[in-house]
């Protein structure tokens, strides 16, 4: 992994399996990583310290958390507002806008990945967004990045002064098991990411919750032994 | 001025001249105004203690300030890390990039609004943007602000849901001349409002940065007495 030598890029990092792997992505393909993660009143602070445990495990150059109460402006399940459906079918976890949908979301969080971009005269900012399993969130699709490609570029003195920003979505079109195999060929530790929407304090998941269930038929259908830490089944 | 019985509509109210017009235009066209500001280290707190008298003044339906450290991220001198210019002709202004830049700061406070809309079931938004007196910002054009539109009724439920979100921007083509005008037409009081880039903590203005020289001249060519307390012209 390297550490400032590369072009820099800002990868935003939840400490989830899907941004995990994007950070070993892009390293592979030569950047310097600013890692990007937020603390948005998450229920659990799990999240956040698998955030700390990737970057570290993973020599990013810098990991910069930006403190975000969005819990005054949103009502989502990931906030505190709501419950955490659990044992849902992969159709049921397909249909709809998800109860755990945070207002704008990825909106929000790229707008502040492009001010640190433009900070540091990136023009590459890297986000673990994916078609295929989150169909129901509209900020996760591919006519939604574009959006914000182009308003990303008529919004700053980088997009404006001849460069380009891109925004890099490597898993938009791949299924978890093909990014759980392209991880490991990278040499992704998931053991210490947490993806559960329920987890503890210490990282163990709950096993079903809709992000653990995706996660679990990633490793399934990728014929890759599941690392992750559930509780009940460990103690 | 209404409260709650409109049509809801964020409005990004920083406590200078222009946001506070924004607000009193809103009313007039019969929204219910959720007023959004943003504590992100400013030199001084004069511009968000302008913010919460104009509110009250115009009797808001509600006044949200959000924290955003934006300074582990940004260099500009709105957040202390450099000079305010004084004194520049009006030509200098107009030139290039100003150094009181924030990075993407439109984009960020407009992602943060559309959360809030989002969250209210709003789907009207309105910002201060004006293309003539401050053209060395990008994020204050016409086109990022379409574009900025586009990508808001792609990232959210509200506008994949047969709705429509709009980013209105009543100022973007007038004179600060006309915006004092129309301002004084609607009941504004402009002397509670603060614009300066280095007012003191009471909201005293220092009369000769690119801020205080645009409103200055907006009052002379409008007609309009200024109410502005300037320092050292009031001690």
């Amino acid at each position: 992994m390297s550490e400032g030598t590369g072009k820099k890029a800002i990868v935003l990092l939840s400490g989830g399996l899907d941004s995990t792997t994007v950070v070993a992505m892009a390293h592979a393909q030569g950047y310097a990583v600013y890692a990007l993660s937020f603390d948005y009143g998450q229920v659990h602070k799990a999240e956040l310290h698998a955030a700390a445990r990737v970057a570290k495990s993973q020599n990013v150059a810098q990991h910069a958390i930006i403190k975000l109460d969005l819990a005054a402006l949103a009502h989502s399940a990931l906030t505190g507002k709501g419950d955490v459906p659990k044992d849902r079918s992969l159709e049921e976890i397909g249909e709809g806008v998800p109860v755990t949908y945070v207002p704008a979301r990825n909106t929000v969080f790229l707008s502040l990945a492009l001010a640190w971009a433009e900070s540091l005269g990136a023009t590459d900012i890297f986000i673990g967004v994916n078609a295929l399993d989150y169909s129901g969130y509209p900020d996760c699709r591919p006519e939604f990045i574009h959006a914000f490609e182009t308003m990303a570029n008529l919004a700053t003195k980088i997009g404006t002064d001849g460069q380009r920003i891109t925004i890099h979505t490597p898993l938009i079109s791949m299924t978890k098991a093909q990014i759980v195999q392209a991880g490991i060929a990278l040499g992704v530790d998931y053991s210490i990411t947490t993806t559960c929407y329920d987890a503890s304090d210490d990282g163990a998941a709950c096993g079903s919750c809709d992000a653990c269930l995706l996660r679990r038929r990633g490793f399934e259908e990728g014929g890759i032994a599941d690392p992750t830490l559930y509780r009940g089944l460990t103690e």
